[in-house]
């Protein structure tokens, strides 16, 4: 049976700091917490955290695993020009293989900077995908993307295969996968395509996830049409309630946010995403007072242009204070909690996100014996001012080493970095 | 006599992009630049570049380097809080020996991540600074920081220290470092005091630095006070003038910024520690519009809190996209020019800050062979919106390795790492 201590650590997750701790594992299982080892006399491997910081693995709520291979196609443009002008026609020269390389990417990208739990929405790839996610031994929400143009009966198959996906993740041996619905957004579905994907999702339990009031002009040419905001729209009919995941959620008025909170509905704040594509500043600071479960999402490294929670920790505490000229209007402890335990609990894994008797052991090791993380004075601090992705050192899923000493276990990080310079290749000649 | 060649290396500065280039470089001084490195059959050691990207030293025109010994200290404080209650305090128990530990730990980590050269504003530890800095192979501007409490002849004998301070640094023999006269700021210092620390510069010819308009509080009360915006007032008095330096300058109207532009100002744009403290957002784009020379400042490490600066590149470019939704407004070579070419005019270092035949060889290498760099297809997003300071593998500082494959040369960095943590003990006893 597979059991270990993780000894003379600092633990740090959203809700408290154990100074000199220690941390039991027995299968899949954090067993106990505590500050002082005492040692059982049962056979037990002891990993020594001298010097480190454990916390709960990050939980980045959105993204599009293949777009890793697009990274850094267009900087300094936005949204609308870049969608249109530069992610689209490159997307349509993505396949099963090129999209699978940039999956694979993503990977082994977020492994490495302590993400152990993602969100994923692409129409390319599914299985394979899901597959990879397996045998990484991490924890994915998984989604078919849908844009819903062409024929009812184009829109119909794509809904169909959605839900066959979702419904197959969510079915997954390991326990580690969930499945979602997620139409791309109210600009590229219409309405009543909205209320099918929500009735599907519904009638099999999934849970619904959508891009909304992302960019002022969206809020603006939907209100014009429809005569009411998105987010006020979808609300109203049922589209969006409670559990679904509205990501972004930059422009969203008092009424709205108030509407969010007691509906229940979860956010997914992307704010380096927002920021690069020009979108704009979501009101963090007012979801977080309404209680709204907001938690962190890089989305594609075609707008970010990397998959570090850590950045985008630090980011979603930072701008919100010069926004509002407010220093006080982020802590960098409840940053940590929504990059970990909102999280886990908006993808569909309620027991994880915390170092907690009773939750799985999905955490992380990050070495603080290094310059900008000394002096070490304020743990919350460190993590969101200081720290980076690179910093980490080890990563467990549920009780499994995915990372030791920052060499990756379950996937061949050489191999995928040279697949996706191919696949680089084969996708450039192909546009 | 010091020679050697880095080939097969993308070289990347604020003006050009060489994909497979070399430089060259004899005594201090890069001497070729090209595209196809030709042996010339003389004796020289060959660098491979291979992977790598070749980019100018990082040039930090902002900071207090004893202070990342307070690292930190308090979060999400507003800055008038952050000074009162808990910076001031704090400082008052540093001592000579703990603000040189703060010193070391600072250039430890600046020298990490690519920063080759950076302006120090402080009271203690002056010479041990000086001292320090040469024997790091680093470049740098130095002053002694003036807050103009206490008697008249206290302030005297302050400003006389900062001319004595300065001079020295300017007559350097190694000629990597310069003094610059640094009254702390017009919420501190009376328009008398400032005048004399003005005319005690000009007479010797040493720039002027000041931190200004750095909250709304302070230009509003300012404005109370003087019936003139600081910066305004300061111009109109002849305390800022051609080569000055307005440190924050986050609160300027439109006035000011085509003042400070036809009376060619610089500024330093502190975008990490001006979010942090809620102190707001700096009209960046407007500033670069009018052709002020903006360059980049980390600040210090007890208001970042790190002092990297690839964060700070990335904080450059990011926030003013977001803050007016142009996603144009910035773009990424600009913010590398910034970070290099202007930082190092700013601080009086002409010959620095490109890759250039004629022009030091201050230069750092990045390691691009890896999951957050692959692919890499544009060299200015690669680097502000990827990259960070941990990526740097090798700095050259004026001809000399002062770090070769993330071991520094001229810096005993776990030495320094405990006096740091021993240090912190020493003053957290003093509080």
């Amino acid at each position: 049976m597979n059991q270990f201590v993780v000894q003379n650590v600092t633990i740090i997750d959203g809700k408290r700091i154990i100074p000199d701790g220690f941390v039991q594992v027995k299968d899949k299982w954090i067993v106990a917490v505590g500050s002082e080892w005492m040692d059982n006399h049962e056979e037990c491997e002891c990993i020594d955290g001298q010097g480190k910081i454990l916390m709960p693995g990050l939980v980045n709520t959105h993204g599009h695993t293949p777009m890793t291979l697009l990274r850094g196609i267009s900087d300094d443009l936005p949204l609308e020009r870049w969608l249109k002008e530069k992610i689209w026609p490159a997307e349509a020269a993505l396949d099963e293989e090129t999209a699978a390389a940039g999956t694979a990417l993503a990977l082994v990208e977020m492994l490495r900077a302590g993400t152990t739990c993602f969100a994923d929405m692409y129409h390319l790839n599914r299985e394979g995908t899901a597959l990879l996610t397996e045998e990484s031994g991490m924890k994915a929400s998984l989604s078919r993307g849908m844009i819903a143009f062409g024929s009812k009966e184009a829109q119909r198959e794509k809904l169909n295969e959605a839900v066959t996906y979702a419904k197959a993740c969510d079915a997954s041996s390991s326990g580690r996968l969930r499945g979602a619905i997620f139409p791309h957004s109210p600009y590229t579905c219409s309405l009543h395509f909205l209320q099918e994907a929500k009735a599907a999702a519904d009638v099999s339990s999934l849970p619904f996830q959508i891009h909304i009031a992302e960019t002022r002009k969206e809020v603006r040419e939907y209100e014009k049409e429809q005569g009411k905001r998105p987010i006020a729209h979808l609300m109203e009919k049922g589209i969006l309630s409670n559990g679904s995941l509205a990501v972004h959620s930059v422009h969203v008025n008092k009424a709205e946010i108030s509407a969010l909170s007691h509906a229940g509905v979860h956010v997914s704040h992307n704010p380096q995403s927002n920021l690069k594509l020009g979108s704009g500043i979501a009101p963090l600071p007012q979801m977080l007072n309404e209680n709204i479960p907001v938690s962190l999402g890089t989305d594609s490294a075609a707008s970010n242009n990397t998959l570090d929670l850590f950045v985008e920790m630090r980011q979603a505490a930072m701008i919100h204070k010069g926004n509002e000229e407010r220093a006080e209007v982020t802590n960098a402890q409840e940053i940590v909690n929504m990059a970990t335990y909102t999280g886990a609990q908006t993808l569909g894994f309620p027991r994880a996100g915390l170092i907690k008797e009773g939750y799985e052991a999905d955490f992380i090791l990050i070495d603080t014996r290094q310059p900008h993380l000394t002096p070490q004075l304020n743990g919350y601090g460190a993590l969101v001012y200081a720290a980076s992705g690179r910093d980490v050192t080890d990563v467990f899923v549920a009780g499994c080493a995915l990372m030791r000493d920052r060499r990756l276990l379950t996937l061949d990080e050489e191999k995928i970095r040279k697949e996706a310079a191919l696949a680089h290749e084969k996708w450039k000649a192909a546009q």
